[in-house]
């Protein structure tokens, strides 16, 4: 199914962050402000196509963009009358993160899959995918249910990064892990209730990192499921991390420790 | 001299980040929509003070505010009515970082002070204050010209960590750096145009880590000041870390390199 992107800002939020759009609707008879004209060059620019659609089809859009928000809301998105058709991110399996890490570690001597142990914030999907892509990871592993997925925040925050490497959906976590573990990866769970440090953790070879959720952190399910648990060493006063911040850390020292050089 | 900030979601984002705010400022008969409502009831939580002031008295606030802005733009934000007057940052000197610095390398063998060379991103300088927070880094290096500055987007990506690390404004960042040799510092250039790698590349002891602007990265008058230069790998088909993610991998491993723990 298509993803549907609701609201003027949005969808020009969307254009701009390299979120593939298939076509945008605007009502007939909407009004040009500087918004709409933003949106319109934009689309333009980008190739995208765009239709003027009656006001009955508007609705239509909107109740699809957005089928859970009460009526006063679907009736301010309706008064914007934009509404853009996203093609659906293509997700990989996580067999086919498991082939390119092995096509890798057969290459490279080393692989790394992220998985991220529900994440809410879209963002902090994108930046740490852009980290991932960075460190030529073979992919990223999100849950299908409760977590952050990509949208056009992911496409900004990972800077167009999120086109150009594998995520997997799961059902399970733990299940994953497992099956990660069953084609030779290490499950490292990053968790400031870890004893070591990450340096001196084993991060050589085929390395399962896995983050946890903004809030709680990696699960204790999950955390059971890892072979090996480390953190990073905090010397502030505040000494909170942006998972996605910490993630970086945790892949360059994966890096490191695999002697990569280029 | 006191920060302005104008409009009804700026406002409203200034004192969710944790930002000092003396006051806030509503037009008199203003109509109280949910971001007015939201902006008052943050305010009660906080214990800022609210004014309602007249027309005449706003319109010399939103002149403050928003200098710059052209006419248009300063009678739109007028039109919202929302005004607040935030304490301005505390910025230190340079002798106040290279201070906390000698009192750190004295304890602990360690120093890390962060310099950067005209970030124009002020979302970025609070993502980089909250990791070298997060180090225990000595403080923060930043011109007084032609950079990003301490905003409530600051405080927001830092998480408020921007509160409990010095930022010193100096007026040249070359001879910031000069000084900061002159006090034992090696100054270390992140750019991904030097030969070695970070983790090649000595980050023992009192180290200057200077971090280049968003587009051109450190200049060349500063890298030539500088006495080391080094680069992350990069592995991946669109290979553009962030600064603020960049600059993590580096500070991390200026940890490593000093043997931390706790």
């Amino acid at each position: 199914m298509a993803d549907h992107i609701e609201g003027k800002r949005p969808v020009l939020e969307a254009l701009r962050s390299g979120m593939p759009i298939e076509e945008v609707c605007l009502l007939d008879n909407l009004e040009h402000d500087t918004l709409v004209k933003d949106i319109l060059r934009k689309c333009k620019q980008k190739g995208v196509a765009v239709a003027h659609v009656p006001r009955k089809r508007m609705d239509e859009l909107i109740r699809k963009a957005a089928p859970k928000a009460p009526a006063e809301r679907q009736r301010k998105i309706a008064a914007q009358g934009v509404v853009a058709i996203a093609s659906p991110f293509p997700y990989a399996t996580l067999s086919d993160v498991i082939a390119v890490a092995d096509e890798q570690a057969e290459r490279t001597g080393r692989a790394l899959v992220i998985v991220c142990d529900h994440l809410t914030d879209t963002g902090n999907l994108g930046a740490i995918a852009r980290s991932a892509e960075c460190v030529g990871a073979a992919g990223v592993v999100i849950p299908n249910k409760r977590s952050a997925h990509v949208t056009a925040a992911t496409y900004k925050s990972s800077a167009g990064a999120i086109a150009h490497i594998k995520v997997a959906e799961v059902s399970n976590i733990s299940q994953a892990l497992e099956k990660l573990k069953g084609a030779g990866f290490w499950a490292v769970a990053a968790t400031e209730h870890a004893s070591p440090l990450l340096w001196d953790t084993n991060m050589t070879g085929r390395i399962a990192l896995v983050l946890g959720n903004e809030q709680s952190g990696v699960s204790a399910l999950v955390r059971k499921t890892c072979d090996l648990e480390c953190k990073l060493p905090m010397f502030g006063d505040i000494s909170s991390l942006n998972v996605a911040q910490a993630s970086t850390a945790f892949m360059f020292e994966w890096l490191r420790q695999n002697g990569a050089s280029c």
